[in-house]
């Protein structure tokens, strides 16, 4: 959570005048975003010149890419945003400079102009709340069978392999004693298992609480789709389950929030059985992604860094609670 | 700049309900404030219940006060904005409890609510901008005369003599070889020659460009007043003179820049022979007091820390500039 470049306010001002939004009337760094820096920018309107609209405010969000994002993969992350918005999904759309460009570069660094949604993310989200994003993301898996735009996902079973493969036993031990004997025991065990054959959709993949933007019960955002990709739509319900159904630590389920979850989601798009019977074995792999990209980051971040390091065991824990629990979890 | 605590929506949905000003509707931390941590809010405002008015919208600045700010100091602090608010002056108003009171207790920490202002800190200000800065902060004088509270500098010559006794020459050289020797030259001198009888205001005391909100060439916000104090008025002056006249560096100064702040300060508070004659004299002080707190600052973070140190250096080069240029820079 930082701002990691500085932008003037002339900076921004000029790189305003490209789009047609106005003149800027307030910005403020962000602390969101773990590899982009953001910016809330007030400006004056697409309409401030118009005499009718004279008092025209209209707000948006300015992303500069910092890093892990790679520039070619933006016409898909940012044509998916427009996708989804022009679906009427509770997505912001991205703002196009008078070109038509989606994107900008400033420096060697591409930056984005998105629409400002609304809502507060929150940290303990309620039964209702959690069907209102199950609802939110069933929609998308829906609103994205039209999208012409597709990205391979760079985090499947092998990808967690090869990530947890760079360090040795001894590097995994250093965050826990049971890590390397967790993986060993879980990951052949879910390669294995993982199913290829279940419906695909384009996913978020990282539907985490912070990650959704809710005016009370009703979601009125979902942002950062920066690890969108074409993947099992079940597998991206399995992903949300694992990030909205515990608390931090991953030591407790909560079952109303699941059911609710689910729910929600089945409404709006019902599961197949094929997809009922994979979501345990989808849940631990879900888990799994996040056990290796924390433990990555753990082992890559120096422990007296000022960055907090996210403990992979959390993750590790809801592997084992799906294990042992899954087909109860996700029955509805 | 960073948000150093976490709150969390039903955090600061159970904090504003203490407040007449509605829901919460958008909370962002911003990267604002070294030693605060900081959220823009939106609200659905005071008059949200209204029947005339169902889409109120209303933005405030939430601020933690995290450490250096002593609490007993608030009431001065958050007094002054009412105080300078209710004046006309730019300035952004305290947000009142439903109880009256100014800053409520989160845990340990102060919080207090603030409205927000819009406008952009520009980095490299224009005549037209430093002329409206300078009519501000002599506005600010003026309208402190009748203002109850006070409050010390802490930062007074002794003061900065203090601070760098803490160090080593050898400390103090591993900023710059010729740091000790530059303290020896002028600390003294400027602390036999500083004047004590010149008129008195509620001073901003770190009026630097990040601390003023400017919209076109009109100031729109002062802010951050959490250095403010009684001293001497045309201290202040050169304060904002050091902060606004030069390149970061200190290398170039702006002559053009410097006589358009003082041309707009004394166009509102004319300036007396004494305090004119000051004023190299004062302004060598305010680079000093910089020097002094940067170096302090420098020598206390770890040099691969994430936080950016700001270089002594760059307000040595200020103060050497005023001892040979003052009597000229300061002529209108």
């Amino acid at each position: 959570m930082a701002v990691y470049t500085h932008l003037s306010a002339e900076n921004l001002s000029g790189l305003i005048a490209h789009y047609d939004v106005g003149e800027l009337v307030s910005a403020k760094g962000i602390a969101e975003g773990v590899s982009n820096s953001n910016w809330l920018l007030e400006t004056t309107g697409p309409d401030a010149a118009r005499v009718d609209s004279p008092h025209g405010s209209a707000r948006y969000i300015l992303t500069m890419y910092e890093r892990r994002i790679k520039i070619g993969d933006l016409p898909f992350f940012l044509g998916l945003l427009d996708h989804l918005s022009a679906a009427s999904l509770p997505v912001p759309r991205t703002i196009h400079d008078r070109s038509g460009a989606a994107f900008r570069m400033v420096g060697n660094k591409a930056v984005a102009l998105i629409e400002f949604l609304p809502g507060v993310s929150v940290d303990r989200p309620t039964p209702a709340q959690a069907h209102s994003v199950g609802k939110a993301l069933a929609g998308m898996h829906l609103a994205s069978a039209d999208f012409a735009g597709t990205r391979e996902n760079d985090l499947r079973p092998s990808d967690w392999q090869a990530l947890l493969g760079q360090y040795t036993d001894s590097q995994l031990a250093q965050i826990d004693a049971d890590l390397p004997e967790f993986i060993e025991a879980h990951l052949p065990r879910l390669m294995a298992a993982w199913p290829d054959d279940l419906p695909q959709a384009i996913i978020h993949a990282d539907l985490f609480p912070d990650n959704v933007l809710m005016r009370g019960n009703a979601v009125s955002g979902l942002i950062d789709f920066y690890f969108a990709c074409k993947d099992m739509a079940a597998y991206d319900l399995a992903v949300t389950h694992a990030a909205w159904c515990f608390d931090r630590t991953g030591e407790h389920f909560d079952a109303a929030v699941g059911l609710a979850l689910l729910e929600g989601y089945a409404a709006v798009r019902p599961l197949s059985a094929a997809e009922r019977d994979a979501l345990p074995i989808l849940a631990q792999g879900a888990a799994m992604r996040f056990v290796a990209t924390r433990a990555a980051d753990w082992i890559d971040t120096p422990g007296d860094a000022l960055v907090t390091r996210k403990d992979p065991m959390e993750f590790a824990r809801r592997l084992t609670f799906y294990a042992e629990h899954g087909a109860q979890a996700f029955t509805i």
